[in-house]
């Protein structure tokens, strides 16, 4: 089909596509004459990918990096959640002091080498900013989060589909990236559920 | 303190502050001539709360209102947790289809009228991203998260500190802000160390 008629199919304008074209988000269509090029269902299929993750709060740079990921000739499903995770993460910071993080991943089951380093800057990150803002989990909240999340962790790899190497990386790509607003939203309806049921629910 | 001292002491040069000034994150000082301000060690306090929100990833428009929360006149630690989220909550989308929503929540415990409107259009927001992209959380993982996230809350509402209302609002507000960029990246980790354990380790 031509752009106009991709355009009309996916219910994107065309100058948007456009853009994507440009950015290097979604490939070329076939050069079907000079002025002209053809896309398929492989390019409507890349359009919903490219606007759940733009909706999803992901920049239009990680965007790029986790196509990349759902391009990229793979090995293991393993190798893959880490391209997924890296095209999310920002760089290793040389700043970050890794031992109070490589302490609480432990809580996880993490040993040394067990996981990128980016990601390890990631939970390193994350406490600083806890830290510099003199707020302090209470010791009796961490273990709750460390035995949660490993929880989550492991209903999700466990549900990685073996069937096929396509369906592995759209599972593990996306469901790490796509997953995140959810587990967050549904967090915090979960606070005011509990908070209500503590502190009673007010007329506000 | 001066605003040079206030830079000096709380390590943020003079124009960020009076930027911070400017964009209403950070309270006036008290005028000591026409031209001069005195500065507190609330202004120290709140500088250091302002850079962990920012670092954070939090906008500036949502930093003051986050700010305003810690700020705001409060009748009880759940009207606040309800002001700290919908300072991080978009407004509520009249388009978002609320029923599986609602039906998914209903596994945390919720019932209608229980938490803010905007909350639960975040879950339909993030319902219809992973649904736009054609990602389905299988089947047996949505009940891990129900439950894992219902315990993150659960312990999260149970350390609300109550010996002082200015120590519940730091709690309530930053904990609910803060807290997310180190559950998504323990996610990480975790996901890294249950692949590592279900497809073993390969070296990239």
């Amino acid at each position: 089909m031509r752009i106009s008629e991709l355009s009309a199919h996916a219910g994107i304008p065309v100058p948007t596509i456009k853009y994507y074209l440009r950015e290097g988000l979604l490939p070329e269509g076939e050069r079907s004459a000079p002025t002209q090029a053809a896309y398929g269902e492989a390019h409507v299929e890349r359009l919903r990918v490219i606007r759940a993750l733009i909706a999803a709060g992901v920049s239009i740079a990680e965007t790029r990096r986790v196509i990349g990921a759902l391009d990229a000739p793979h090995e293991s499903a393993h190798a893959l959640l880490g391209a997924a995770h890296s095209a999310i993460t920002p760089a290793p910071d040389g700043s970050l002091d890794l031992s109070a993080a490589s302490g609480v991943v432990e809580g996880l089951g993490w040993k040394p080498g067990m996981c990128d380093e980016a990601v390890l800057h990631e939970v390193a990150r994350a406490l600083r900013g806890l830290e510099s803002a003199g707020f302090e989990v209470p010791a009796a909240t961490m273990p709750v989060y460390l035995k949660s999340i490993r929880d989550i962790a492991d209903a999700e790899i466990a549900g990685v589909p073996t069937e096929s190497a396509e369906a592995a990386v759209r599972y593990v790509v996306l469901g790490s990236v796509l997953v995140e607003p959810l587990l967050l939203a549904l967090r915090r309806v979960a606070q005011q559920v509990a908070s209500a049921e503590r502190f009673g629910r007010q007329q506000e």
